[in-house]
């Protein structure tokens, strides 16, 4: 056997996310249903964590193993011909038995992108179009008070099953974006991009909504700080749509791809 | 009667087009369906010319005479509610009766989109993924012999209706453009951008594909020269798809719009 890393970018739209559940379609199944149909096998996939429904990756990383001879540079274009277009392999590389795509994700980066201004720009599909104007320099020092370690309850969803909910976040930036269509002659894209040794559930998107809240005014970057130390669900902003966040990059010790 | 006109943008694949045709669905006929709910005129709307199946417009320019007391600062945010989300009124603006968008449309710009890799991009719905290596430089050269006033009958589909093929090219620029979701590392996206004073039935889509040709090493720049000259259109390339072309912007005399 040996045990095969991939690389792997999706649109999330048309799937209920990355993990395989019964009766929904995920990118997980896909994948499996990929391999299967390359190599017969039915491979026990691990992906270095979950993504939610809506919700795009650029950098998601997948482990598995296999007796398959396939080579493994053969492995990107073998997949892609079997993947629907909204899924694709990026790059592949044989890792040792014992990695895991899970287990040994040190660190990983997300993205959220915000259309602000009145006008919706019709060629942004991966954006959260909000129309009242944003303050990126306040939601930016308000993201500040988020990095180092800290309980993230009041930022994560009630679902969550995790015993811990103390997460060390090592940076966050709130930057405008130039967007390649913009038509309103100033920037009308907010990049957020987060980092941190791991992120719990629907953790970026209330962060998101929360700093968004900081950046029309209703709230202030200290009130950011009280919602932090209350360990309160209640206090921070409502979870904000899927369809503005990626899974950036996930960095790993030991493996870096080739492309 | 007032004049108005309208800077438009669209994602045009839903759409068989800009022009009114009976029994498929138009931008233009979602343009009069969202004014009439406005002000229960059926306008007889001018667009700054049509745009085919499946292409799509950051600045398509349209004008219609209204009788409405709608303030013009306020006709894109209304429109916008009417009309579905792959369409959207960027500006709006009140131009002299005698104002007409296609004819004294001056100078037009369109831009296409190549993403040139072996591995599909999933966030760049907006292109047309050509796999083979390309020589941008050489696309680029060949494109300079397209500059001036020329007859472009090799460049027209043969379903051309115009007495005459002859255009003039004021610019056409063929670049590496950095692509916002780039996983390859390196330059995975080709803009190829063309300005003149008109442009016929297919024209951009048919340059494209033969530059093409040339970028892969099949033509050379001198054969771009040659079929140029011999005005037969079996001589070109095929007919690129509609997904990677943006009708970007119309220039006026007298139009500028305040946005």
């Amino acid at each position: 056997m040996r045990n095969i890393a991939m690389l792997v970018s999706y649109e999330g739209t048309a799937y209920h996310g990355f993990q395989i559940q019964p009766e929904r379609v995920t990118v997980q199944q896909r994948l499996v249903e990929a391999i299967f149909k390359l190599t017969g096998e039915k491979a026990h996939l691990h992906g270095s964590g979950r993504t939610d429904a809506g919700v795009h990756a650029r950098g998601q990383v997948i482990s598995f193993q296999t007796g398959s001879t396939i080579p493994t540079d053969r492995w990107p274009a073998a997949m892609n011909t079997e993947l629907p277009s909204d899924i694709s392999i990026v790059a592949a590389q044989e890792v040792p038995l014992a990695f895991h795509a899970r287990k040994q994700a040190r660190r990983k980066t997300y993205r959220y992108y915000i259309q602000n201004g009145r006008i919706p720009n019709v060629f942004l599909p991966y954006v959260f179009h909000y129309p009242r104007p944003l303050d990126v320099e306040r939601m930016h020092a308000a993201a500040q008070l988020l990095t180092g370690e800290h309980d993230f309850t009041s930022f994560c969803s009630r679902k969550s099953d995790k015993a811990s909910h103390i997460r060390t976040i090592y940076r966050a930036d709130c930057v405008w974006k130039p967007s390649p269509f913009d038509l309103s002659g100033k920037s009308e894209q907010i990049e957020f991009s987060i980092t941190g040794n791991g992120f719990l559930y629907n953790m970026v998107r209330i962060i998101v909504s929360t700093l968004i809240q900081v950046g029309d005014g209703r709230k202030s970057p200290e009130d950011l700080l009280f919602i932090l130390q209350q360990r309160d669900r209640t206090l921070a902003g409502p979870t904000a749509p899927a369809k503005g966040l990626f899974l950036w990059e996930v960095q790993y010790d030991e493996l870096h791809f080739d492309i």
